[in-house]
């Protein structure tokens, strides 16, 4: 039985979303050709708006809606300008937010430097980073790229980039995960929570 | 942080699809964010159509698209009339269809009794089945509702108003799945199997 024609289409262009196979592009369409009108038209909207509305911010290259030039951390005159926290990702963002242990700026460098995938220091926001840490009262550069091969070729990178500068270049710490069990540490997480680690104070 | 409205509307509404979190829903609209264009308006353009573009068969109230009062299979002069395989919902003919062991025609239900979620006789495409099966030269229905407790109190109901037409009526075998493992099936698959047992032949 071939399927009509609009039911394909919306099966197909679900599954070109990462994680979403064929099994569950058609369960998703059978459910929303059943659900209420109002969703599939609130993801229609949605979705024509993502990227007409959106537009990166002209300082840190984070998400921000397309009539304003800076986002909104940039905008915010009671963060601290002294620090930025450099990211891969917009979510990244977000997830340091989440923590609500930051009040600094931040950088997205849209990316991590990776020879197979073929992506370089021009393809990433590298340039910018070392314009805005020169130009403006920068102490410290934190570098929160993922704990990956990439992040951590990237963060040498920047490092070496950054050391003419006169700014403190940090990392973040490598341990053991809060609520983990050393049992179950894998050992180069264990060697690294090793080598950190820290006076317990008085 | 807020995020900027577009893309907290998507994350909104990708969150109401069954099996999609907040935190899948974001990772694909960060996704979409980075994707070529034509990928977010595929979908958008998908969405709309969904609804709009499809409609119900008039015999077996199977999908088919709105240009149509009957879908293909029922328009199939060549398929066998005087079968009617019942199923709960679009994807269970997708399903039977896979198998290319059937020629018959099909009745979707769209759903199955439940009294718990107050799906009664009357929510269900039943009174049409019913009339299908009287006028029709409709020689056995099989009832191929799901092997579960709402798809098995379905089966027995359309038993007993079948009971008192001159048909035949089936229901799908219950046993051991192809390439399972005895010794993993549960003990209702298992005593369904031991009930169920056939003859080898020669």
């Amino acid at each position: 039985m071939i399927l009509p024609k609009p039911i394909q289409d919306l099966i197909n262009a679900l599954s070109r979303l990462p994680g979403i196979g064929p099994k569950t592009a058609s369960r998703l369409t059978f459910f929303l050709l059943t659900a209420p009108d109002d969703l599939s038209k609130d993801l229609a909207a949605a979705l024509s708006a993502i990227k007409s509305e959106t537009t990166y911010c002209q300082t840190c290259f984070n998400i921000t809606t397309s009539d304003q030039v800076l986002c909104e951390i940039c905008r915010n005159e009671d963060r601290d300008q002294e620090v930025i926290c450099v990211v891969e990702e917009p979510l990244d963002v977000l997830a340091i937010e989440r923590t609500e242990g930051y009040n600094g700026r931040y950088h997205v460098l849209q990316g991590a430097l990776s020879p197979i995938e073929g992506i370089g220091p021009d393809d990433l926001r590298i340039r910018e980073l070392i314009t805005r840490v020169s130009g403006e009262g920068v102490h410290e550069v934190i570098l929160a790229t993922n704990p990956s091969m990439e992040g951590d070729a990237t963060a040498m990178y920047l490092r070496q980039r950054l050391a003419s500068l006169p700014v403190r270049t940090t990392r973040l710490a490598r341990g053991l995960p809060v609520g983990g069990d050393l049992e179950y540490a894998d050992q180069h997480t264990l060697l690294r929570a090793l080598a950190g680690r820290q006076d317990m104070g008085d």
